[in-house]
């Protein structure tokens, strides 16, 4: 339990600072776990008995996810009936003593509940309020459904996460994680901190939707279009500007991804294949003869990359201090040194999984800010410390509360 | 020039926050956008005549890129040689007057420079300091070259971003942006605001790696794989857990993206597409079942949505309340409805390029927040404002500084 620890986020940035979440999926947790991840204190409600439905995502060992582990780590998870009129009571309560919400239920539904932005400030006059959705808050669409899939096609991603147009039928990738939501996510936790330095009331409430997340990110593509009316288009593995960048295939069937785009590395690319020649070759001598012969250039490298493992092909590179690297899996990374030397990869004791494999904190503030306090809790596990403890209920209200279900 | 222009910050939650930012590229420049868009003021220092190799990449007119419209907006940009004493001695007085310092040197030379962690604090005891790099400040590999493509490929997002595997021999494709700067700026910008509420020296020195940034977002991928020795594949543009989640061809060539893949709204595809037995088939009554029998439900989803065009399938999707849409471009970006109206497209007046099409600022603190203060400066435009106004130099001095090559 929570209050059996030390004050173990002692030293990190964001200790002594509480937030609140009323969130689900990844969005907005995610955002709330990144500050607990750097000192906040977050308090995550749920509703009784179910929970929050990310807790049964992906593999699982008597039906307590991996993920989760991770996902929920360093809150304290406490349940609340939000329906119920105790549960509302208790909500304000927990308002009044906390520096920040962020919350990720349909636009509006808050409000619905009795707590629109007036009545949070009414309760916290400081509270920085931070409102993730698919959409965003305003607008002719911002009642329609949004998965984080959605914001990464609307937001231009997907649509570039594909090889160049005829290469193939098969649909553009998702990059095999929920991005959009990740961004959004990011951007919350930028919200909320950006609130809490605000000195003016209108800086105290935020709304960030998945949609605008991604497109935030999609840098010279909507100016580039605006001023010359060309659309960009998805160039595969390349960057279309800058050659050679790109996966290439190794001999025992890896990738390994090269970036020798500048003139001084893709000469230097060039002595370790043994090939001087190309780079005096006015079709590769500098980026943009690269990029217009960029489809020989590739057929050139790819030959070459062929002829090693990708173990002993990234040596070869690195060796020359090329920027390049094995394209990792999840084995990889587990194995990786410059992870392991800084804990960005660590074993943590979960108590329900025993040993469970954690990505550190991030950023880093000195290496033991990389500690991870808690694993993810069980439903409800800090109710006793939060409404015993911060709300000082005792303990028969505590079972009552328990047994009508508000908790 | 900036000194004319009004406290347009106002109300804009970080007003009065002063950053400096000695960066280049796209990951620290990144992380002081997104404070300048929140009204912070930035003040971008970049080598005198050269600049910022950014300001040249993409598409340009008279040598002004468009991107750089949007990079570099909301910021002061002042040039100084790091390398001259005189140099030196000037960036000690801005570190003197800022608040935070955002660096994306390669790790070290900023150290070399006479500027590391302790002197720059004794410069300014609270100063924030956020270092951006490839593999991080410490560890075995902190010294090698690292650009975006490379994080993307060590942190295992390049990995899932590519179909399952036997399906084609293209290569992992990139995303289309540099997203693993993009989420290292992220972070940097997290680090900078929660520096700034820490109470503890520890808590003003962050580390941000963009190996690290890209990894921290791969959810269960670690922790699955620690557990169970599963290696995560890619899945296409599917979610491997959950169907129907995929982007369909069009019968005009576009993809329309739909995620279904709840009990309830895979029910309803199923009235739209007029094969109610569809949600009742063993094969496809719940979400197991379904990805159990993902080509199969992808076939039949698929012939149906080749009968329409994007914009008319969409149309029949939303109606249903069904979570989907087209594969936007730039093109669709730029004319949709919910973007216009929350303005995160918007013609921003620029003085060399004329009217240019940027993303609004995100996350949104009001409509009002969105507004773009000024687009990308010149090299140097605030030097006389920084140098003038803020250090106090006379004219005399100013001219001495730009005539020896300091500014």
């Amino acid at each position: 339990m929570a209050s059996a620890q030390p004050n173990d986020a002692e030293g990190l940035p964001l200790e002594g600072l509480r937030v609140l979440e009323i969130g689900h999926y990844i969005a907005a947790p995610f955002a709330t776990r990144l500050l607990a991840d750097l000192g906040a204190e977050v308090i995550k409600i749920e509703p009784p008995v179910s929970g929050d439905p990310v807790r049964k995502w992906g593999a699982a060992e008597d039906g307590h996810t991996y993920w989760w582990s991770v996902h929920g780590r360093n809150k304290k998870c406490v349940t609340l009936d939000l329906k119920s009129e105790e549960g509302r009571a208790l909500l304000k309560d927990l308002v009044a003593q906390s520096d920040a919400l962020v919350e990720n239920l349909r636009p509006g539904q808050l409000a619905r509940l009795g707590f629109d932005d007036a009545q949070l400030h009414e309760i916290r006059r400081d509270l920085v309020i931070c409102h993730v959705s698919g959409y965003g808050l305003t607008g002719p669409l911002a009642d329609r459904a949004c998965f984080g899939a959605i914001g990464e096609a609307l937001g231009g991603l997907r649509h570039l996460s594909n090889h160049t147009p005829g290469t193939t039928d098969l649909p553009p990738v998702r990059v095999g994680i929920s991005i959009g939501d990740s961004l959004a996510g990011l951007y919350a936790a930028i919200a909320v901190l950006a609130g809490l330095w605000s000195k003016s009331p209108k800086g105290r409430v935020a709304d960030v939707a998945l949609t605008e997340s991604v497109l935030s990110v999609m840098e010279g593509v909507l100016p580039e279009y605006g001023a010359t009316g060309l659309v960009r288009e998805p160039s595969g593995g390349r960057i279309s500007t800058a050659a050679p960048t790109n996966a290439f295939p190794t001999a025992d069937g890896g990738w390994v991804l090269i970036a020798a785009n500048s003139d001084a590395l893709f000469r230097t690319l060039c002595e370790v294949m043994e090939r001087p020649d190309m780079a005096d070759d006015p079709c590769y001598r500098d980026n943009p003869a690269r990029c217009r012969n960029v489809d020989a250039l590739e057929a050139e490298i790819g030959a070459w990359t062929r002829r090693y493992d990708a173990k002993s092909l990234e040596r070869r590179l690195a060796q020359a201090d090329i920027p390049s690297s094995r394209v990792y899996t999840a084995a990889d990374i587990a194995e990786d040194e410059q992870y392991n030397a800084r804990r960005m990869v660590q074993w943590v004791d979960d108590p329900k999984l025993g040993k469970v494999l954690h990505p550190g904190t991030v950023p880093m503030f000195g290496s033991s800010s990389r500690d991870v306090r808690w694993t993810g809790p069980s439903i409800g596990a800090h109710n006793r410390d939060v409404y015993g403890g911060l709300l000082s209920l005792d303990e028969a209200q505590l079972d009552r509360l328990s047994r009508n279900g508000t908790i």
